[in-house]
């Protein structure tokens, strides 16, 4: 039966078809042999012994959901738990847990700014952050990326005005860092707020490159990080001062009006948070495997965990990626218009949670796989 | 050290302490007896042992995170799996799973609705739904609650213009049911598109309002709904036309840009579908609890699972709640502003899982407690 949402859906299907947009859900199996240098499980803590097991203690302690939003019964102490890891951890004085990644981006920006407020946005941050700021109705200065001289110009003209400035400290897609020591500094003299999405820095570099560069606790640097990546879990969550927790707590409407976060995945991340405590030694670990396979294959080094390998055109990108596949090895694919500059690449994912052998073969492969492709 | 921010920070705090209205997380204790009448676990499916057993056989098979986004690796089989089971049991033609309930409203609002469509909104829906209609940049027309003459004024009145229809099937505040059968009528007529919310709906009647007056499948009805109340788990999903599903995969950002639903939380919820289907009788027990409970409490029974009973004043409702907890039930509280009328009631979730002593006391302690509180 013909209706006029039916056939809109149908005109925007055959568009993306036209333009060779169209993408599909390809399920993976169980007990997949293939290497996967496609995700994000930077340490591999995903498939810990230690974090599998947290996951099946804590759905037999609480349940496998947490039951309710976290105001009403929906915190547990698990949830407590974590959340006093992680501030531990990233050295900042409180944290708040939330179900996704882009739930705590989503509800840090619209709980903070207003139409009274202005946003200034690194052009690269992540979909959840520009959709934040559509959510806070703030007004948006989207600035070059890492353009500091930008940032500073738009600060001077908002002054008077509370003003939020959003970065990521590892940028995954062009694998460069924000210049977070010159931009803490700018928003301090102006009286800005930074918020730093730690998704791709968190783990690859310990605690964070806040932590790192001395900036965590900071009264004007705020910190957002996933445990979906490097912590191998699902969620997300929010660093910063007490006061800024209480205000989350209270008007992020993400936060209160979604259940809590499951206590498998709470646990997970706990575990992985307590693995990676444990092991200092594993983000040099992903961070000498980025240097050894850049160098295999010719590029920079990434200051994250991804590499991204130019290629000549979408159609050879993606015929290198179905090579690699071939060969036992799965690779990512970033096409127009994922890419900011229309450049297809080669996505690989380092993880130290590969074995060495694997790690050594998946490097040959990929070799071979880029010089016959470049 | 004052900084703008942190002195918003507390005027914002102040202000909340000065209306009464300041909220804080309470961490539940492991193995807290307390009766829990206060979460939305309603078939009490949380804890069924197949259900905790296939998040922990999850965690082992496919590690604690799924390890990416949907479409880069992070399908798995049980996503799939799960998203096929759904689509049967609601006997909707496809169905798509997201890592919140919350999610699946934003996506489905704002990969449909742009700055040239209209949404028509009942009044009380939830915020998820509220947040994707502002995300979506599209005309608001806010309808009162149930009114399906002011749906139909304000679809003649948007004729030409792609409209969505919003609406839950039951309201868990008020407890009462969405008119849907006129409410698909109308859309029909107007070739509007009305999106259903089962999140209070699913499992407490069954495969939802929707499959029961059936309205499932029809190409101008939409359903999302949630995992993380009667199938006790965390996510949520969106079902509806295979097309809508393909649409969804390739534009809603909060699906695209996500990691995928925690393969822990995918298969508890898949166990607990599956719970569902093998006793049938599940949804029937939980609606025997609500009509004795209210009678016993001398209100209407509601639609849904949750009963509001009105308190003289949010004093009294505060007080009645804590005079529950100290006999060991715990209660809701509903108080200004986050009901939509401004009465503040006692919030009592009934639920499936609750042993029959259990409740048989629970029910007494609350009889008890609104008699001395009224």
């Amino acid at each position: 039966m013909s209706t006029p949402w039916g056939d809109w859906l149908t005109a925007q299907a055959d568009q993306r078809e036209l333009d060779g947009l169209r993408r599909s859900l390809t399920p993976r199996a169980a007990g997949d042999r293939v290497v996967d240098l496609a995700g994000n499980d930077y340490l591999g803590l995903s498939h810990h012994p230690a974090v599998v097991a947290a996951a099946a203690v804590a759905a037999r302690t609480w349940g496998a959901g947490a039951g309710a939003s976290r105001l009403v019964t929906g915190t547990l102490q698990v949830h407590a738990d974590l959340e006093a890891a992680l501030a531990a951890y990233l050295r900042q004085p409180a944290a708040l847990v939330f179900s996704t990644g882009y739930h705590a981006n989503l509800s840090v920006v619209s709980a903070l700014a207003d139409r009274e407020c202005r946003v200034v946005s690194d052009a690269h941050v992540h979909a959840s952050l520009v959709d934040a700021v559509r959510l806070s109705r703030a007004a948006l200065t989207v600035v070059p990326h890492n353009a500091v001289a930008a940032v500073r110009s738009a600060l001077a003209g908002s002054r008077g005005r509370r003003t939020l400035v959003l970065a990521e400290s590892v940028y995954s897609v062009l694998g460069d860092r924000a210049p977070l020591v010159e931009l803490a500094a700018v928003c301090e003299e102006y009286d800005a707020l930074l918020v730093v999405d730690e998704a791709h820095g968190l783990g690859v570099h310990g605690a964070g490159l806040v932590e790192q560069l001395g900036l965590a606790g900071l009264p004007h640097v705020v910190v957002t990080a996933t445990l979906s990546k490097s912590l191998g879990s699902q969620g997300g969550a929010v660093l910063g001062s007490s006061a800024l927790v209480e205000h989350l707590v209270n008007r992020a409407r993400p936060f209160i009006f979604d259940t809590g976060l499951a206590p498998t995945s709470t646990a997970a991340a706990l575990a992985a948070l307590e693995v990676l405590r444990a092991h200092p030694g594993l983000p040099g670990l992903v961070r000498r495997r980025v240097d050894d396979l850049a160098a295999a294959l010719g590029v920079e080094p990434p200051a994250g965990a991804v590499l991204s390998v130019p290629m000549p055109s979408p159609r050879v990108a993606l015929a290198a990626q179905a090579s690699a596949l071939a060969q036992g090895v799965r690779v990512g694919c970033f096409r127009p218009p994922s890419v900011p500059d229309g450049i297809s690449r080669l996505r690989v994912t380092v993880g130290a949670g590969v074995p060495a052998e694997d790690w050594a073969r998946a490097t040959e492969v990929l070799v071979a796989v880029v010089k016959e492709h470049s």
